[in-house]
């Protein structure tokens, strides 16, 4: 049978589970809030940046003067073992709650309280030596410090797990493309033949769009990197001391070894965060990005024999439970699975971003839970794919060829020469009778045979090579 | 050089082009929001819902006692012009404007007022016999008649325009279903070769979806026959005549054909446009499925010797700028299009409708402008498609039965003869030694020449003659 | 340490725990899907589904000699306690997997198979005598049976978790409603000060709003009843008896009470899924109605002292980490995060429902569960909006009634005594003298007192009553 | 009636008006894309930016000896007119066209070619001395072209009309925030009355997001300024000579003034456009910012009387056609739903971007359409609303301070000498007994009346100086 003990806040009273750090406000948001329980409890990430936020404070407040020594170190010392994610079955509460987050602030201040007092000999729910909010809480509002914890999870989540992740896939790519750099191969415009490539120029395209979209992502990052701590309440950092959120800023990237710093404009800071938008927005970028690579990988693996087939890709699992032998492209479905669903995540960051009202937007907990669930998700599904179809990617090249040669829009290397109308009728005619483009072209009288030879050569077409022609 | 003369409301005096007859509202309104001034100007659909509103609402006041008969005739003549379109050039408006479109209100009231007035033989912005606001806005506020001017527009557009459209279509695809149900072909799933269908089926499948989608659209018109009108300005109906809202959703419902009707609760009515967000996701389910179709027809018609290349569609302009011959899949192109456009005019009109205050949603114009613009691409979209691409769509046989011959999915029929797990061993056999799959079942000893050419008919696989077998 | 066991499919061996009931193939995806891993393991919603359909797939295959008495009834067995929910822990998969759910089905197959075999006294692994394909998934293709699964989990979670909640709440108002039926108020256009309403009207208005949304929710749900079970891999229903869908559907309907049918066109059922998205377009809606409604709440309530404080709500926690005594509207925050999200929901469903290509649709998970999820979220979060503000909602009589008697928009009633024009003087000269409108009016000379009070009654603007005026 | 002459192309002969430039090309467009027709028609931006284009090619050819000089002085001259805007009326095509825009390529080449051709006094039709494909897209591809006017209108309409209207809004607001910065008044968060800042914080905080959005719009311009021209058909510059690329862009940023490149990558300059879709992205962001802004400013401004009253804005026309007197906060409306637009403009972008396909995206003219519409009605939109509304922005000073003194947040300045505990009792029991804080703190005798007003003072409670206090 489950033991309780009473906690208090401003409310009263109210019973919490003895075997339990949090206090009365968590203990009031799980019973207000029961959305989504089990899907929408906190990740690590958040629960870490929490305690780091804590211990930073605590160091600046410390310096400056605002807590004593004994105090300080003992708030440190619970909110260490928080950021080592031994707490973390004490952080029971759900996104879905107060829209400033002020109940996850709250359940972070009274863990570290309790485990702070217990630490001291004190017993649990004392709020002595040390109280959740005139200690713990000790010049922060949940309105700064939410906010702040926001930008840790996710700058560390894009920086130690995200960005890796596409950096391996897009390396394995890059080594694809070089490995593939002489496969000369159809082109395709609209669904449709056209002008010869290489396999590696394909590929190349991949890593070059990947390369930019993590452009955007890190350009985004500099907005994340600006935090709201020493705002507290409205922003203009009432009860917080003039120095403390530049200190506790630097006691937070010496933390997490990332370039944090106080945000400029408090209020801004805490009404809006269009930073997180464009975090959003960027990995929304990445992920069309991924799809389109997705997609390329699929339909040309396609097939086996009736698709485009000019790659192949590995054999993971049966691919169906009624058709044998069939293998089918499962990373690139997963994989695009998990783009559409950050388009879907980002919608709805976007629209919690403009719903702000005066000094306070009051959508934190949903628009980080999105960001964060996108960055865990294009992480992961970038792993597996890379993993699990990337590096094991290889050319079909009896499939190539065949189609390289029956390639009606080499013609193209003829425009310079015979000029775009003439050109458009060979090719017209070697479509209608399904005849060669040499035979066409021959047929038609526009060219000798030598010269068709000379200037239609797949392999001159896809390089600079095969820009100098006669005049 | 243009004559003004001075037309008055409650904010004052304001000079109007003489040659003009809006009034001193209008031009106030061009004044303050010159945005997007080319492009977002009310369409046709617009003008005329407030000539039918206009014309509806003097009819009823005039039954009720509530305009005099001659008064009521002079705005029955004035917007009766108005429906004609004769005085389209008297609306210069645009969407972005005030959020309850009062603007356009009273757009209508001062044109249909002066030339009301006109026809009496007075001068106009002299408001007699004719007042806009007394007579012409008699019972009414822009806050039930700017809504209701919507739904009529809305279904007016959806019913005459876009049904029809689709409707054609569908029945195009429809005939080519029926025409096409013995061209046994490849099915593909995860864009990998599986089990045999025909072509029939393919082609059925969009017409099933389409018949689908035009139910949705059709269920959500529901909602747009309930009419605002008799809300007045925040639902109680104040200043109206109590049968007002149902006599003047009579009179509409006789001007228009479609069977309008007064709504039960005028509150909801003003504050929420939840029937048009319906509608609006009834547009983006249509434009979903059209998507599917679109883009089934073009990889189905991919080549013309590189791709899948199963059914050819009409040759209609040249390809390509540089690659001479070349011929593009450009309808489904045009439709896709419009299919992404009517899911970003959808994602505005669902924000749009989030965001209403207390008695009123002011968004109404932005909201009724993109479902406005829906309806009229898709229609537009899918007449083009189907004149100048499904009529023509044909199949390539010579393509068809090359793929489906070397299917090695054919071993699906085996399943119930063998066993899965032979089955998959056999296909995997054909696989990797580029066999046939007759070669490696008999080479796996797994049945008889004569039994394999007895269970492995694609044909009998497409159909429901397919599912007698034996024990 | 783990213990092991081998297990096979078509691709050959891999090792399985041992204390597990699942196979190779679900292995595999372990192995290959680290996506998202702690929180899109699949809901018991669709654990449930696959239990309901392997179970009412064995009893349709049985009646119809496709399989054994013993082992459909073996088959029932097991999937009997997958329906019980005492295998839940079989089932380790994520949403991002094969596009087809083929994993999940081939889990539940396996789990099925392995727990019917221990039942008949055989060891796991031996796919003996019930054997995951040829038995527990006889008749049937993943492409067939996770769409129905989906439909089976949607409409068991809408009708029995997500309407009665809604329904709970909106029962609620209605009452709150009908008790504040004659509590005279000002309306609010624009947010500006509009002609009086009743609060009863204004919560009447939530509760017509909730109605018209739970009718587009229960309509969205007849196309759900609509499953694709006897399409088998690509529509056809190749290997299925004819009558398969059909008796599988009906078992499924007595199972659930829910009154599913096999769907008309299994081609559709299988390549696309515009019944979800018109679900999750439904769902959509409703967020929108319950958005606008707990944003109505929040202004209402806002203050306590510098706001409009019209009604006040429960105070539940404390508001503030700093503010001492702050209390904050955290069931609308909850309540509009839910919505937000479901709009992200509701884009990556439709988005993902666009994608199909020819016979399949490969992004059924990701639909599913992001209809599953919304479904749940608004679920719980009507609940707690109910029970812990709606039910406590309550008129501030005081600021009520302080806010009616300096309401301008009195003037409206006497629109039809004096003309819109003389009226508009009225109310500006108040307020440019801040003065009240009797005394702008007698000022003006307009009317006389009496006059005044007889025509400008709050309470009788607010109905019906308020219609009859003089001529 | 209308005259028509022949024109070819490789499909053959059709009629053409006469009296236009146009060619074959063009003409098969207009005949099988009515869709949109009126409001569809590409803006000015997009024919300028073609000129520009085929300018800037043809002085690239020339100087690289691919055009003798007087083909390119004539494609230059005719370039020319195109860019004044002379040539308008010859672009009749509409967005939804071929995915690749060619059509509109082909409809510059075409009156390029036919405006040259005239001014060498040959007749229209003749393709000679100047020839549409030969010369004016000579070393061109629609794929490459086409990409390249899209970013050559996109930069010049942000950089021309967006970022100066935004910026002038901006100035206004910090001109006001500077005006304002000693009016204290009552902070909000979650709509509750929150501790005191200063107007001027409030008004600057909207500073300091659009700064923060400017920031994001400008650094996505960065990827705009890489050109894909020199790619030509797939990404290879086949038929381009080799510098070709690097010179054109060369010629484009001179004509432009604006820092335009050779984009690194051309495969991926063609096959997808993730820099519009970032372009886009900022733009949703600013509209976001706009959003969050314009909704406080209506809300502050709201009432006149039953409402928070504030701020006043300036009276731009009659509110209502029924309420005499009332005024809304129209411009607030129109830019909300300009806001609304962007986002469902930005949605249909960034789903066309991820649908790219092998070595093109067919979605261009639809993902610039979106772009381009968006950046004119932000622009026009700032505009307006700073003209007539930011301007005229004013302070309440009555209601301001009635709010302020009567805020019982005021109480947070005790937490530092008191704690949080019994400033929350001195707060709760001031709200029961609707005391004021004062009264209720001395009747808790928690502190003396001279201590209390020494802490508790409004405007040190808005800055820095009120962060040194009592140890």
């Amino acid at each position: 049978m489950t033991k309780y003990r009473i906690e208090t806040d401003s409310m009263g009273e109210i019973r919490v589970p003895e075997a339990h750090y949090w206090g009365a406000q968590t203990q009031r948001s799980i019973e207000h809030f029961p959305i989504g329980v089990q899907r929408f409890v906190w990740p690590a990430s958040i629960i870490r940046a929490l305690g780091v936020l804590k211990k930073s404070a605590a160091q600046a407040n410390a310096v400056l003067g605002e807590l004593s020594p004994d105090i300080a170190q003992l708030v440190v010392q619970a909110a260490d073992e928080v950021i080592q994610g031994r707490l973390d079955a004490e952080f029971p509460l759900v996104v879905f709650q107060t829209g400033s987050g002020t109940q996850s602030n709250m359940n972070a201040n009274e863990v570290i309280a309790n485990r702070a007092n217990e630490i001291a000999g004190a017993a649990r729910g004392t709020k002595h030596p040390v109280h959740p909010n005139d200690h713990v809480n000790r010049g922060q509002s949940s309105n700064d410090t939410f906010p702040t914890a926001m930008h840790i999870a996710v700058a560390s989540e894009v920086t130690k797990h995200l960005i890796p992740s596409v950096q391996s896939l897009r390396n394995t790519l890059a080594q694809k493309s070089a490995e593939f750099k002489d496969i000369v191969k159809v082109g395709r415009t609209h669904l449709q033949d056209a002008t010869p490539i290489t396999l590696g120029q394909e590929v190349g395209q991949w890593v070059a769009q990947i390369d930019f979209d993590l452009a955007v992502v890190n350009r985004a990052l500099e907005g994340i990197y600006d935090l709201a701590i020493g705002g507290t309440a409205t922003g203009t950092g009432l009860n917080a001391h003039p120095e403390f959120g530049d200190r506790a800023a630097a006691y937070i990237a010496q933390e997490t070894g990332l370039p944090f710093r106080s945000a400029p404009n408090k209020f801004f800071a805490l009404a809006a965060h269009d930073a997180l938008v464009d975090v959003s927005a960027a990995l929304r970028t990445l992920a069309g990005g991924l799809m389109k690579m997705a997609n390329d990988v699929r339909w040309l693996a396609s097939g086996p024999r009736c698709g485009i087939g000019e790659i192949q890709i590995p054999e993971n699992e049966p691919g169906s439970s009624i058709m044998p032998g069939k293998v089918n492209p499962t990373q690139c479905e997963a994989l695009t699975m998990v783009c559409v669903q950050v388009f879907g995540n980002d919608a709805a960051t976007a629209f919690a971003g403009t719903q702000g009202n005066f000094q306070l937007n009051v959508y934190k907990p949903v628009m980080v839970h999105n960001v964060l669930e996108s960055v865990q998700l294009l992480g992961d599904a970038c792993q597996a794919f890379n993993t699990h179809c990337a590096v094991g990617l290889a050319p079909d090249m009896g499939q190539i060829q065949h189609n390289l040669a029956q390639n009606l829009m080499l013609v193209t290397a003829l425009n310079t020469h015979i000029g775009y109308d003439k050109a458009a009728a060979i090719a017209k005619k070697a479509h209608a009778e399904s005849s060669t483009l040499r035979e066409a072209a021959l047929a038609l009288g526009y060219l000798t045979a030598d010269q068709y030879d000379r200037w239609v050569d797949p392999a001159t077409m896809t390089g600079p090579e095969n820009k100098r022609y006669e005049p």
